[in-house]
């Protein structure tokens, strides 16, 4: 079943609202309240005075109102008096200027003070509300990876990325092998020589690039865990989350998931929409709805990463604040939003935020409620499903998909170390990919090297760059046919070309060589012949050498005739990075090769399945029908779907 | 009457051309000459040790030849040795690296050790000029703001803004109340843990930017103010001007135009034209005339803040040197702008500069002489304004006007705080209700909350966003009837969101509120329905809530049928930033409610008056008639106007 | 006769593969072999320890198969020990950030240390090879200038520059003169006041600027010869070459040209056509073969700066690794660029490089063979090239023109520091007369000021910025007729505008006095009309006043009829930037009044000739015919020529 909540700021508002704000939150229908997420200077305005009794009564108020509360732990706003006293606290941009207190996540990962200092007031923090009745759940710190943040390059960065590498290579030689240092004489003596990678004269190794992105993923892994560890030793049974961006690939999504009992999100799809992959024309189709796929992609990638348990921590409510443009969701957006993460396997969806903050950095961003307390569009919206999911069958949950893409984070950073083209995009492909499958109404889910690939009948792996050995054994003895996209199994775990050409282990599955590469700007076209019909080609162009069935040929005046798709029974391998009508002929074609049922192009509609619920949304300006079977039983809407609209059925 | 003037520097030129060059100046028609601004270094080469006797000799040889001698303070250039001394005269940029000597401007207007040396400085030239017969006028500094010099973010901005701070807000806490420290837990504990808002991880608090702004602000009145004292006290009777950039809003203009006694501006249309707000197809219509609304706009500006009196200290001759491209004005363009400037109240042209200098950053722009002296296209049509000059009545001043356009400083910056989306421009609203004004044929006046509002029968405000109760209930009062823009009262003092919602204080004359606002990207279109016509809107939408007539709708798929224009009989809520067509029937419309007389638009025509002159300007590429009666006497010019023509003519 | 060669890394291979490399490259056809560029930190892996058994090995294998051995001085990658023993080795950039370790050229010409260590290492090495009977040339440090490498603003460089100003200028006095300081007050009372010209608040004196390039300049020419001597004393009789890349002008190569044996350089055309002039639907045209006249350019180009002798160092093989796009060369390029070479008077191609290296910064550079050791595209055409060659004529060289262009890095330089238009660039100007020469099929030379003029026909100067007086008058007495573009003598060497008005010093060849200038955005079109036909003009555009014939003029709204092109029987001056048919039908005309014969417009091929041998080149889409006579005799091709063909023939 669905459960809403909200997240709320006592700190920001007049005691006296509190009771009316809590009872309120009750009577639109929510069941969970997030709290305390950047309260430090208010727990702790000097130092080691602390002052609880206000959260204690918020806590108690909220509680005492029937909601559910889960508890942030502070750690994402340092007092001021803490960076004072400790300027090593202090995260370090690109450029070598210390980025100043003054809004939020100034501090390093790598900082030894910070890490006594964050532990500390989470170990105070756990203990003073670890049992608590009314504390539910617990979520840690707040986005990791906002603002840039995960990467900092201070001394203690510096200090720590040494001690890194010296566990990771064990001598320096072995260092300098990975590195190629033989290259341009880069040698290294002691891993005392190496730098951090910023503010070099060109570009440094792309082994050094990616070390310094795994170390810092690895310094955000542990600092989450130390939280963790502590909460789940004061507070036991209380699921632990930390709420995540939408598609940042800074650090290892799926280690630091290992570590919490939940993921969650934060789903603002307006900013999405024209920060993301669509061209000018789509971000004007889509205005006020949104990429059709951005949320859904994200929703399917973190109950990847939660292993299962995905929550949303903070949905849109109307326009927010941050974006370039700031443009209002269409009236209804806020309950399709809410169905769709629902559908997508999310058990709680919580509100960003109560009421509108009439003052500081997002006094522009929505609440539920504007400064006044009226309630805004998006309240009216949040009554709606709350009543709604009144009426439909409980206890249903996701099934596991028939289709997996595979996002790695180690191939991200490989293509962010080695772009080797401007237009290759991997998260823009990743999306195109997981959105030409959907428009084909078929469900996904995200896999990583470490998933279980049991039942999977297709694997898609738009940009596998770097794959492990183990992770080809088991896709070989899985029942999974699979499709690789360009790039795939060409960099080793040293960022080399894998001995014997790419795809390097990948030749297990498939006989391709992968004997030249290039990457081309969007304004030439290269062209594909699949079928007999031609498709345009994307940016990345491979020539491969081949003994399998040629499936698809560039066609041209390059290398006119060379393989374009190439298959077995097991593999195939497209040697370019497709885009629209030719990747959705690829995708189309490899579902039916491994026996997934699809649909035909969807347009603007999606459809996704949840146990036996079946949803539809219309992401369109036009009503649209349904592919609901004629003896269907509709629970929300029906069979012909309004722009905006929501269907749920049976069948 | 018209009086003309030119920039020497005799600093530059050998002393033998002196005399020739003094003569031919008078020869031309010029009464006033500026001179001295940048000779720090010159009249004090080394510490305490002055010469000045080539200033002497200088200004005698130009009141000599019956010049009036407007004499600069030289502190916009501190010499060499002087930043030497004491580096932290230096400015710092917003990256936080020191800004070095080697052009001007170099520095800080914080700094204790500058204010007491620009003090120094000011005090031996007035004290030895003061009294003397030729000098009539001075000019402090030169160019306040130029090159982004007004915020400095060095250790003495921080010290200084620190102490600001504590003076405005007596009380941390209130510092903490206003600024919305509970927001990310920014909260200060003192004063002195504040820091000037650059380099942080994320924007600061919109009221820690918009104080900073404030705070640099006063420091450049301060800085001014200390120099007029100096000069008043020494040089009793002569008029003590500054002179302004166009359109430069980073401090406020009117407070520091308090202190002086005439506004003067620097005049440069072309690169005007290359950076202004107008779309690439008008720009290469206007290419070689400039914006026809820029150079209005800012003599209508600059005499509201010289509070009557307004100068054109730098008259652009021809081509400059300092845009992205410096195309050549039109030939004949020289006289229109001088004509223009008078026509809208300006009593004296001086151009920048009398010859062109052949060394240095600047020897691309253009003078009234060619570096070898030959007269060049400028100098001509000088002389030709001093003829037309002649022919004129003398004694007539600009009056008053009906409409009055709102220029709230403190609001600009509450737009460059809080801009909420990239394709608003709060520079490019006030230019396009000016020129729309202006198109129509009606004469503006500019005012601030601050002004008298006796006699205007229509204040526009097109985003007065921090409106002061005080200015409120005197356009109560006041006989004026009022059109407001959107974003209009949105902010408190303290960049809150008013209580009880915006428009704030102005519901006290309108019942309105906003309920939602949203700003759009450039390609996504909105559009109003006004009097059965339908119109493209802008890139900022309002949704209001209201009980007042409502004169037009949006139109289109989101909220279809909202109010775009409401009003009564006093005042006009504008939910939408109009642009084109749309401005045009919304200013067109006030001006009948209003009961102001106006013209069909104009095109590439302005019209204006001076007392019982008349004037008419034609800025496009065909021969246009002039909208002047019958019987009317032409004094310049006649009825068929030519492209570049003048026409100006009593009724 | 062209020799061929090959750039190698035996430290970047196991010892096993040496043999058998040096072998295949003897097999292939390769003369000659370039090591050891990078080395440094394997030869002196710690101070003083020397490792010179692999480098001496390395040398006996390639030496012993029968490879020419060219050996590099280390000098571009000084080993990380030594960098931080001394850190005032490391640049700085121009926002004052150090440039640290960890690629390469991470070193500051002005650093005293860094002077005694390249030193120091080519001292040690040219001892050590310098009599060795496999090395038979050298190469001085790598691509002087890659990576914005010319120009440091550490201490070092402000010590260094003073002195060189002082040697300059002699007096302060003198400097002040030259700058210009007495604008905006920049006095200097000693060269230690004068700053570097980077963090100011405005730009600096231009002569401030250009003189930091000169200075820059003479820091690489001095760091340059102190190596070239090293070498010649140890090492006579073989040839010393530094390999320079294209279109750099950051110093002045004909300054380093003096002092080397032979000009090489890097030739990339792949990034050339993306990062160069054309529009983008000619990038579009000509995606895989490049711009056709900039490799021939270059070849020019460094052939003068050879002095006569030129090579190719490093020859793109395929795709490349740096560009913002690396597409592939079409198949035949390699060879064609190969005789492309030749024809234009290289005399020895090297290829970078031999095997694509599976690791660092270049992985994505393609070799003429594989990582895994089996030949590319680029091998099979190095192949046909050696073949074909046998079949050719032996010791033809290259002519002298009849045409010259001239380029002067001072004058480039100049526009530098004063551009006045963002859209003049002078590179574009002189790759766009060079090429519209090239397409009337008429070979040229480059020269510079100090070049022997004689038996030239015609001398092109399209922005002979300082022309100085000595060349002027060489030039006036010369059999040359010339052609001046606009901006020609408009600078003094102190970066002042002439005494009576531009072109200065040229005014004895024509009398054109310039009254005014001005540059002009790209979407503003000025027409000129020349022999009854209507051409666009440039985006720069001169008055001139003039008693010369006038041969074109402008035509249109602003001054309508003023001279565009002038001359007498000696000189024609420009007075617009112009490019496309303008400029071709002004350079047609001018090689018909020099009595230059030339072909009609030979669209995408290019022909050119070196001694008895004529080529062709077929940069185009269909095939072409070759202008040869009826009894030519072809060696390779024929008069059909395909795309990406060649013909050599003799006549």
């Amino acid at each position: 079943m669905l459960e809403l909540g909200v997240c709320y700021y006592p700190e920001q508002w007049p005691r006296e609202k509190w009771e009316q704000d809590a009872n309120r939150m009750v009577e639109l229908g929510l069941a969970w309240v997030r709290i305390g997420e950047f309260a430090w200077a208010r727990i702790e305005p000097s130092p080691g005075e602390f002052h609880w009794e206000w959260l204690d009564e918020a806590i108690d108020v909220l509680g005492g109102a029937g909601l559910k509360v889960i508890l942030g732990t502070p750690t994402a706003a340092p007092p001021k008096w803490l960076v004072d006293r400790h300027p090593d606290i202090l995260p370090v941009d690109a450029r070598g200027v210390v980025r100043k207190f003054g809004a939020r996540r100034h501090y390093c990962f790598s900082s030894r003070r910070y890490r006594e200092e964050a532990t500390r007031i989470t170990e105070a923090m756990a203990a003073r509300y670890g049992e608590n009745a009314y504390v539910h759940a617990w979520q840690t710190d707040n986005e990791y990876g906002d603002h840039d943040t995960i990467y900092s390059y201070s001394d203690e960065a510096l200090r720590a990325f040494r001690l890194w590498l010296a566990e990771r290579y064990e001598t320096v030689d072995e260092l300098n092998r990975a590195w190629g240092t033989s290259f341009w004489a880069m040698h290294y003596n002691s891993f005392d020589e190496v730098e951090l990678p910023n503010n070099l004269v060109e570009e440094p190794s792309p082994t050094h690039i990616v070390d310094f992105i795994r170390f810092s993923s690895d310094q955000v892994k542990s600092f989450n865990r130390a939280q963790v560890d502590i909460i789940r030793a004061h507070s036991p049974g209380r699921p632990v989350t930390h709420n995540f961006m939408s598609q940042n690939t800074d650090f290892d999504h799926h280690k630091v998931g290992e570590d919490i009992d939940i993921a969650s999100w934060d789903v603002y799809p307006m900013g999405g929409l024209l920060n993301g992959r669509l061209a000018v024309e789509d971000k004007a189709h889509y205005m006020r709805v949104g990429d059709p796929d951005q949320p859904a992609f994200n929703h399917d990638l973190y109950r990847s990463v939660g292993r299962g348990r995905v929550w949303v921590m903070e949905q849109q409510p109307g326009p927010v604040n941050w974006a370039a443009h700031n443009q209002s969701p269409a009236d209804g957006m806020v309950r399709l939003w809410t169905w769709l993460a629902y559908a997508h396997g999310v058990d709680m969806v919580s509100y960003f935020r109560w009421r509108q903050v009439p003052f500081a950095q997002e006094q522009f961003h929505a609440g539920l409620l504007l400064p006044n307390s009226e309630a805004d569009q998006g309240y009216l919206e949040v009554a709606q499903v709350a009543e709604e999911m009144k009426g439909l069958p409980k206890g249903e949950r996701r099934d596991k998909a028939q289709v997996a893409i595979l996002l790695d984070y180690n191939s991200r950073w490989a293509t962010r170390a080695l772009p080797q083209g401007r237009s290759y995009s991997a998260a823009a492909t990743a999306l195109d990919w997981y959105s030409t499958v959907s428009r084909l109404g078929v469900d996904v889910d995200f896999i990583g090297q470490h998933s279980d690939l049991d039942g999977y009948q297709l694997v898609l792996a738009p940009d596998l760059v770097i794959a492990d050995a183990a992770f080809v054994e088991r896709l070989a003895k899985s029942g999974a046919k699979v499709l690789f996209g360009a790039r795939s199994g060409s960099k080793t775990e040293d960022m080399h070309i894998p001995e014997g050409l790419p795809p390097g282990p990948l030749s297990a599955l498939i006989d391709v060589s992968i004997a030249r590469v290039e990457s081309l700007p969007d304004f030439h076209k290269e062209t594909v012949l699949y079928g007999n019909e031609t498709f345009e080609a994307g940016v990345w162009r491979e020539t491969i050498r081949t003994s399998e069935m040629v499936l698809a040929t560039f066609d041209g005046e390059y290398r006119n005739g060379a393989p374009a798709l190439v298959g077995n029974d097991k593999a195939r391998y497209l040697a370019t990075a497709a885009r629209g009508a030719l990747l959705q002929k690829v995708i189309d074609d490899a579902l039916g090769w491994a026996g997934v049922e699809s649909l035909s192009d969807l347009g603007d509609l999606r459809v996704t399945r949840r146990g036996r619920l079946r949803f539809a949304f219309n992401f369109g300006k036009t009503t649209a029908e349904v592919p609901a079977p004629e003896a269907a039983t509709f629970h929300v809407g029906g069979r012909r779907l309004a722009p905006v609209g929501v269907a749920i059925w049976t069948e």
